[in-house]
C-alpha cells in the first residue's frame, strides 16, 4: 500500500483537521492493514510540506507500529549518495533516535555505486530496496540500455548489487509495466524479494506479474498507491478504498492459489 | 562551500545553542560569503535530524536570501523518481509556497531517465544539475561501464539529459577526482557548467580541474565542505573557516587568471 498523500487529493472535508495528512494516514491504514503486507510512504508528498510533512510522516509511523506491530513499512525515497552522506540517509530512516522514524526498508538509487549502498546495510534486519528496471517511460533512457558485454544497465544493477550482500537484505524494485523482462530477472535473482510498483494508475498487470515474476515463496511485494487510496473523496471514502484494498488482495490470493503457494 | 553540516563535528560549544545546525551555518556563511559565489546544503544531514533538521535548513536559506541576495543556492539531494513524484520534490525545492524553501537549483540522479528530470524544468529559471561522473569509487560500477556503442553509460547520460533543455537550466556533476576524464566531458558539452565537488577532504585537485575543465567562461562550480567548515573546532572557528575559504578562492583566483578569464 503506497501512502503518496497529497494534500490536493485527499477528500476535503479532512483538510479542517490539523494535521490532513495524518489523519488521511490513520483511516486508510485502518482500512487497509489487515489486507496489506506493507505500507510504502512516498517521502516527496511529505517533503514538499517541509518540516510539517516530516511531522506527519514520523506520526504515520508511530501510529503504524503502536496498532499493527506485524506490518512491514518501506521508505520510498529513492537516495543515494558518496558514504559519508548515505549513512546520514541511512540513519534518517532506520534510526529512531536519529529522525524519529524505524523504517524496515528504504528504496535505493543505484547510480553511484557500491559506496552509496553499502552504509545502509550498517543498520542489522533492515533491507535495502534497489531500483533496477522501473515502471516508467524513462527507463528506457538508461536502464534499458545495453552494455558491450552484451548486459542492460538493469542487468549489471541487479547482478551486481545482489553480490554485495545476502537475499535478506535486498530487495530490487521492477515495475509492473515490465512483466516481460521479469522472466530473465527471475533467472539472475530467483530468491530475491522483487518490490513491484506500477500496478493500478501506471496500468500494470497484476496477473502478468504474478506469473512471470513469482518465486516458489510468492517473492514479491507488488504495490498499489492511486489505484486504492483516492477511490472515493465523500466523507465515506475509507470505506471505498477498504474494498479497493479487498479487491487486490483477493486478486493476489488466487493467484497465490493457482502457483500452488498457498 | 558545502554545508554539510554534523552536529558530531560542528564546534561544541555550539551545541548549547538553541538551534546548533543554524547557529553554525550562519558563522560559516557570514565567514565565507565575500569569497564564495554558492551555498550547497546537502539534504542528508539535515533529514536525519527530522522536522529539527529541516527548519534549521529552512532558517539557512532565509538568512543567506535575505543577507546575500547575490549568492547561488543549491539544494543537494539527488533526487529523482516517476514524473508524479519528482514533480512533488521540485515543489518542495523551489516553490517558496510548498516547504518554505526557495533554491535556485537542486542535483538529481538521472537513473529514472527523462520523466523523472523534466519536472524539475517546470520552474522558470531554476537549475537542474544532474549526476554525470562522481567523484566516490562507486562510480566505477555503472557510471564507467562501456555501452555497446562504445559510449560510457555517463557520456550517454551527458549527451541525453543535454538534449531535454538548454545551457542556461542544467549542469552537470563531475568529481574532481575524475580530472581525467574532464578533456572528454568539455568535447561533448562545451558550454555547460559542471558542479565539481570532491576538492578536499576527497583528494581532488583544483588545479587540474580547472586545467581540464574550465571553459571560456570558467563554467565549474568547485564545491568544497569538509576541509572548510571543519577547519577548527574552537570558539573562534569561523575566523579559521574564513582563513580556508579564502585559500581556495585565491587560488581558483590564480587559476582564472592564467587562463585569461579574470
Amino acid at each position: 500500500m503506497g501512502l503518496d498523500t497529497d494534500l490536493e487529493k485527499i477528500p476535503p472535508h479532512l483538510l479542517e483537521k490539523d494535521d490532513p495528512v495524518f489523519e488521511f494516514n490513520r483511516y486508510v491504514v485502518e482500512a487497509t492493514a489487515e489486507f496489506a503486507v506493507a505500507f510504502k510512504p512516498n517521502l516527496a508528498f511529505y517533503e514538499s510540506l517541509g518540516p510539517d510533512g516530516w511531522r506527519s510522516l514520523r506520526k504515520t509511523v508511530k501510529f503504524i507500529r503502536r496498532n499493527y506491530p506485524g506490518i512491514f513499512l518501506i521508505a520510498d525515497a529513492k537516495r543515494g549518495d558518496i558514504g559519508n552522506t548515505s549513512e546520514k540517509y541511512a540513519r534518517t530512516f532506520f534510526d529512531y533516535k536519529a529522525a524519529g522514524l524505524d523504517f524496515d526498508a528504504v528504496t535505493l538509487s543505484p547510480y553511484m555505486g557500491q559506496d552509496s549502498v553499502v552504509p545502509f546495510l550498517a543498520f542489522p534486519g533492515k533491507w535495502l530496496v534497489v531500483l533496477a528496471l522501473t515502471s516508467n517511460p524513462g527507463a528506457n533512457d538508461f536502464q534499458n540500455a545495453r552494455l558491450e558485454t552484451g548486459e542492460y544497465v538493469f542487468e549489471k544493477v541487479i547482478k551486481t548489487c545482489a553480490s554485495w550482500t545476502t537475499t535478506d537484505r535486498l530487495m530490487f524494485v521492477v515495475g509492473a509495466t515490465r512483466a516481460n523482462s521479469l522472466v530473465k530477472i527471475r533467472q539472475w535473482v530467483p530468491d530475491h524479494f522483487l518490490l513491484v510498483p506500477g500496478v493500478g494508475a501506471q496500468g500494470g498487470s497484476l496477473a502478468e506479474v504474478a506469473e512471470y515474476g513469482m518465486n516458489r515463496e510468492c517473492g514479491l511485494l507488488v504495490n498499489s498507491s492511486r489505484a486504492i487510496i483516492y477511490a472515493d473523496h465523500s466523507p465515506d471514502f475509507a470505506a471505498f478504498v477498504r474494498v479497493k484494498a479487498i479487491e487486490i488482495q483477493q486478486e493476489m490470493e488466487k493467484l497465490l492459489t493457482k502457483k500452488g503457494i498457498l
